[in-house]
């Protein structure tokens, strides 16, 4: 492995993950219903939480790990599963900003779907997402995919995170606990994309165990990272409530290790996570640079 | 077809009610999580509303179109997409009882999931009843079927009418809108369960189509049923707050059209399922005695 690049030698990258997002962005267009469509209200609400302004990073897992493994950019069943793991973490999104949970006014700058719309067809909306994202996965015909996801998603995944979250809040919680609650409410989602990618282009055996260490590594640094960032940054250029973890007694990194330790932890994280993809050469380029891009928004 | 019976001779359906319901509180059992299963409140929540004394009408729908189609009662597939169809029908229950939705307190006779637990769990506890059906449907391995539910489920079905329901909340309503509203949020999974069962012992082209007809008309009357004895029942012999539709300005039928019409409409949506299935002979005898039972109720 190279040395660790700065952000300036990312360009390729960052070009990369402007045509996943595209990609995304049309598939996303045409997979879910236009506002007209009967009821408008929760179309409205969908499209409005879906296109507002998220950095497609699972898509770019997705389409990443499928072409690492021999899959063609932009085949349809790609686009479809990255447009489909992207409503699924726009779901989780949704739900999570919801008064009972963490109830956030903003995110990414923008009123939640909650604010902009009304708390029961935020719940529907958020619900409709998840329902449709499964009948995309559906429409790729892969059964192994839509297991994948699900068991990702569900409560030994994803929305465990979300429930030991939830509960962890202003209690003193030890590594373990926020260890649990970021490899489940991120990284799970994370992991699942990137094998759903190697799935469809028809990995197997090792190739997929190193890409699910790979994307275990990843996605906690991501979350290591995202807490750092809710630290240190201001509202502004978050797009968020800055330091709302803090105040609300959330579980993050910084609060049990500090933050010199939680940067060192995420250097350590992406260096396995490098590790992990190795064996892929020049094929893992991107994923390679899209670990490095996590690294560097807090060097 | 013969005569309409009376509950006294609906004996045999009662039995084969008990032998589902016990079959698919087995299966649910299977796959659902143990309590103490890490995060064990979440657990708890899902495993209490799964068990909350739910009649398994859905179920019963894909057990009856199964056999009715050649299949055999009690295969491992349908009972799983028997467990599959409960657990989406108990996730819409519990959003559907949410404060920010219908806020109701009690189903059924017991306290709704956010009053038993708390409003984020409730979230939560739905959200993960909907990904493990999803997880469930996977591991039996038919796209069809997952394709049929996801599509049934939608905002062009059980969610669009759900949106309707709430929107139309005080509102004056026409009968167009009260026939969409339980065309999807009642009769969409209803026609899906048994679609589902039929899809999987085999079916295809015409008997697809006239068990589907069964299916809209067989729900619509459940729904329509359920309208008049929310009026005229009390809150004992229902379990839940009897006239409360009437008292939250809900679209219902009898509100449109009155008692009386709502139950001649009620016999001449069964008269119809009853045609729909004649093809089937006596392999129809369940399906003809389950729509026979949801009349009953008001005779």
């Amino acid at each position: 492995m190279g040395e660790m690049v700065e952000m300036s030698e990312l360009g390729e990258l960052m070009e990369y993950v402007k045509r996943v997002s595209d990609a995304t962005n049309d598939t996303l267009e045409r997979v879910l219903p236009a506002e007209a469509v009967y009821p408008p209200s929760i179309h409205k609400l969908m499209r409005y939480s879906s296109f507002a302004g998220g950095k497609r990073v699972r898509p770019c897992m997705v389409m990443a790990a499928y072409e690492a493994c021999g899959g063609k950019f932009g085949d349809d069943k790609a686009l479809k599963v990255a447009a489909a793991v992207e409503m699924l973490h726009t779901f989780s999104l949704i739900h999570d900003d919801l008064p009972c949970m963490d109830d956030d006014d903003f995110r990414r700058g923008k009123p939640t779907a909650h604010k902009a719309f009304n708390e029961a067809l935020a719940v529907l909306g958020g619900d409709a997402l998840c329902i449709l994202a499964f009948e995309v996965l559906a429409s790729v015909g892969r059964i192994d995919v839509i297991s994948e996801i699900a068991t990702a998603l569900g409560t030994g995944g994803m929305i465990g995170g979300q429930v030991v979250d939830i509960e962890s809040e202003g209690q003193k919680v030890d590594r373990a606990t926020v260890e649990y609650i970021h490899m489940n409410k991120t990284a799970a989602l994370i992991r699942a994309s990137i094998r759903s990618g190697a799935l469809l282009a028809g990995a197997a055996g090792d190739v997929l165990k190193n890409l699910s260490s790979y994307g275990n590594n990843v996605g906690l640094a991501f979350q290591v990272v995202d807490d750092i960032l809710d630290e240190v940054s201001t509202t502004e250029t978050l797009g968020k409530d800055a330091g709302s973890d803090l105040e609300k007694g959330k579980a993050t990194w910084p609060s049990v290790v500090g933050i010199e330790k939680s940067k060192s932890y995420a250097q350590e994280l992406i260096a396995k996570a490098w590790a992990d993809i190795e064996f892929l050469g020049n094929k893992g380029k991107i994923l390679k640079d899209l670990a490095e891009y996590i690294r560097v928004r807090i060097s």
